[in-house]
């Protein structure tokens, strides 16, 4: 039996695009991991009745389980807690104790905003204590109580419903708790552990996939018992592949045909993405890197440092964003500009070098190329990105043609600057 | 008479958090623009019964218009078309021309890629030429043709639905012309221009919104017939204001009344960006910047460049990750670091006048700090951040404590490192 989840964030600002949704995908990871299939997100305002809906509409279709993040706040427009009580048909009723330990993490933040009114932080506070009948109180991370609140007497088999606060790190450290309590294990019991895998490739087009597909039914697998969706992210493909359990059999044929057709694209076949596995393969040799970069400006630099620990391994590089900078901070001969131009083969390699010498780094990365939207040429169109990687025992360089809007020209340009490393690191060299 | 929208994003990647939506915040942007209120978002999986439930929520919530993006690729999961043609009881249909224009399409994709099998694609082809009957059809701007497909005789106030393509680039190529259809003109016949107004302040919490709100009430301002949101972005706050037509002068007095009350913290009241504020103010100077970044590692160079044109006042910058970095690329004093430590105000400044000298900018900026989760300390915890920005007429410097998780303080100090240049060439200094 599979185990249903719907999530509803609420919020004017995100479904006016005014801010990214952190929430809805963060809670969808979350969720299978316990092995419980998502099967709606829906965003939708701060109006009660909207709200409602969303619930209802969820419940309709079969929902154990309904996510809701945001409306928790002391503002008037505030109401996500009100409407999931009426959903549920619980009353609100004050938890004074709950009222104290809110007033406990508000009086130090007043101290540092002195001129706020005192009384209508303690309105605000009492609203933010009312709690439905028989809900469970998840104790706030900012000032907001998360809930749990399970489905009526007239509904029993109804969902279940976790109201989380919508700042996204008071969220995240709310879910645990969320789902140690009681209503949550009821409503989510039977969850099937689904058997997932992640299968990377760098350089084939998506169709491939499908015409690999067609290859391995016609081969006898039985791919038809399972679930695979293929996605291009960043410049890479992946190929997800669930399956129930006793399938394991047909799962693993299908892996072993895709890693034997694409044995020369496959970079992971366990989640991992291709930054920790450059991260891995530099620190199990103890080589440090550097970059030069152009057109990217300092994003290749950045997600190399995404993750903690990085100092180790990444020196630091240069921005060289216009020619002087790259003579004066990489060394790259201004006469080598003049005949190549700055976007050549030429200059990434100038660059690469250029970063390894100024940083005494094991590894130089050299990247320039035409973002867009202007600055093309018939001879070097837009997307056109030149990248070397330097190492102790070579180089490696390669012009491609990205496609793409400005920022996804410069993203791509990172990703594919990350597999360059990881090949160079494999021995490979022009 | 307000025109309402509801947008529905198909795909199993977006639901299960692989891929990140770009769709549904890219078209809520664009049918506000319209006058269009977008009153629902929803994210199904690829499962047809789920588009279809989706679509019949969203036209029993009093949807006028409906957008959907994705399923209509050429795999056997893409199955948005069909599903909005049995919707709106409009049997499918091939159209020959338009399967021979997606042929003229594919052939030359052919070419790059040899190995493809052309039955395969002939096949997927005629898939994607199926039209529902009545609908107008949108030309691919990939493979995938996009379409425009009214009501049914038996629900003729119904939605009109506009069925888009997944990838953005083939969506948004595609808006315009959805949007000059007769069958979406009829659809959204009598949208209300709303009025607009959004007001930024940056460095005061949120609830101080809430503050100002009551004082206006309070002060005879009739807020309650404004819709007024508020929302923390990045560090700012944004207050968004909407009202309909002749609520200008009640508009306009809550506009006065916060730009009074946060004078020295509101920064934009006309929709413009801390980004692009500072840009303008260094070309009307006639100044450019350079950046020597150490926990942000390369975020505010990208920043600074993330739109084109930036070279002209962009010179480049520095990543100095460790401290060596600091030394060799911006001149600072390795005892000043033994001294005082990398991060701190000392540090920053020099650093910021090691950008200015290395690359011969009028500004100078130096970003240190602790972005965690480990390297803090009692006296410099996990978020301490210290900002220089340095110019010809002096500097400008800041020690903070931000809040947030790794990636959130890293993107905190690069707004902070903008409103501080904005600052200083307002005329501030230490």
């Amino acid at each position: 039996m599979s185990v249903r989840a719907g999530i509803i964030v609420t919020g004017t600002e995100v479904l006016t695009a005014r801010t990214v949704d952190r929430n809805g995908p963060w809670l969808s990871e979350r969720l299978q991991e316990l092995g419980i299939d998502v099967t709606q997100l829906v965003v939708v305002g701060d109006r009660p009745e909207e709200v409602l809906s969303a619930l209802r509409w969820l419940a309709a279709e079969g929902a154990d389980l309904i996510c809701t993040s945001g409306g928790l706040g002391p503002t008037e427009d505030d109401l996500t807690a009100q409407v999931v009580a009426d959903f549920q048909e619980r009353p609100m009723a004050l938890d004074q104790a709950l009222e104290e330990r809110i007033w406990r993490i508000l009086e130090p933040l007043m101290a540092r905003w002195p001129h706020l009114e005192e009384d209508a932080i303690r309105q605000a506070n009492r609203k933010q204590a009312l709690v439905p009948e028989g809900a469970t109180v998840l104790e706030p991370v900012g000032t907001a109580p998360g809930l749990v609140v399970p489905p009526p007497a007239s509904r029993p088999g109804g969902p279940t419903v976790v109201v989380l606060p919508g700042p996204p790190r008071e969220l995240q450290a709310m879910w645990r708790a969320a789902t140690e309590t009681e209503a949550f294990a009821a409503a989510v019991t039977g969850a099937v552990r689904y058997r997932s895998s992640m299968l990377r490739m760098f350089g084939i087009p998506e169709s491939e996939i499908a015409s690999t597909l067609r290859g391995a039914r016609d081969s006898g697998v039985a791919v038809d018992e399972l679930e695979i969706t293929t996605c291009m992210r960043r410049g890479e493909i992946e190929v997800v592949t669930r399956s129930e359990p006793g399938e394991d059999a047909v799962h693993d044929a299908w892996l072993g045909f895709v890693k034997d057709r694409h044995a020369d694209t496959l970079f992971s076949d366990d989640f991992s993405l291709i930054d920790q596995i450059v991260t891995d393969m530099l620190d199990q040799r103890g080589w440090t890197i550097a970059t030069a970069e152009s057109c990217t400006a300092g994003l290749l630099a950045a997600r190399l440092t995404e993750h903690p620990g990085s100092s180790t391994r990444v020196r630091g590089g240069v921005v060289v964003y216009d020619n002087a900078a790259k003579s004066a901070l990489a060394s790259v001969d201004p006469a080598l500009i003049a005949a190549h131009g700055a976007v050549s083969v030429e200059v990434a390699e100038a660059l690469a070098d250029g970063a390894r010498a100024a940083l005494a780094a094991d590894v130089g990365v050299g990247i320039t190329g035409i973002a867009g939207p202007g600055g093309g040429s018939a001879e070097k169109p837009v997307g056109t990105v030149c990248v070397t990687v330097s190492g102790p025992e070579g180089r490696l360089t390669r012009r491609v043609q990205l496609p793409g809007d400005r920022s996804e020209v410069r993203d791509r340009s990172t990703t594919l600057a990350l597999h360059m490393v990881r090949r160079l690191l494999l021995g490979e060299h022009n």
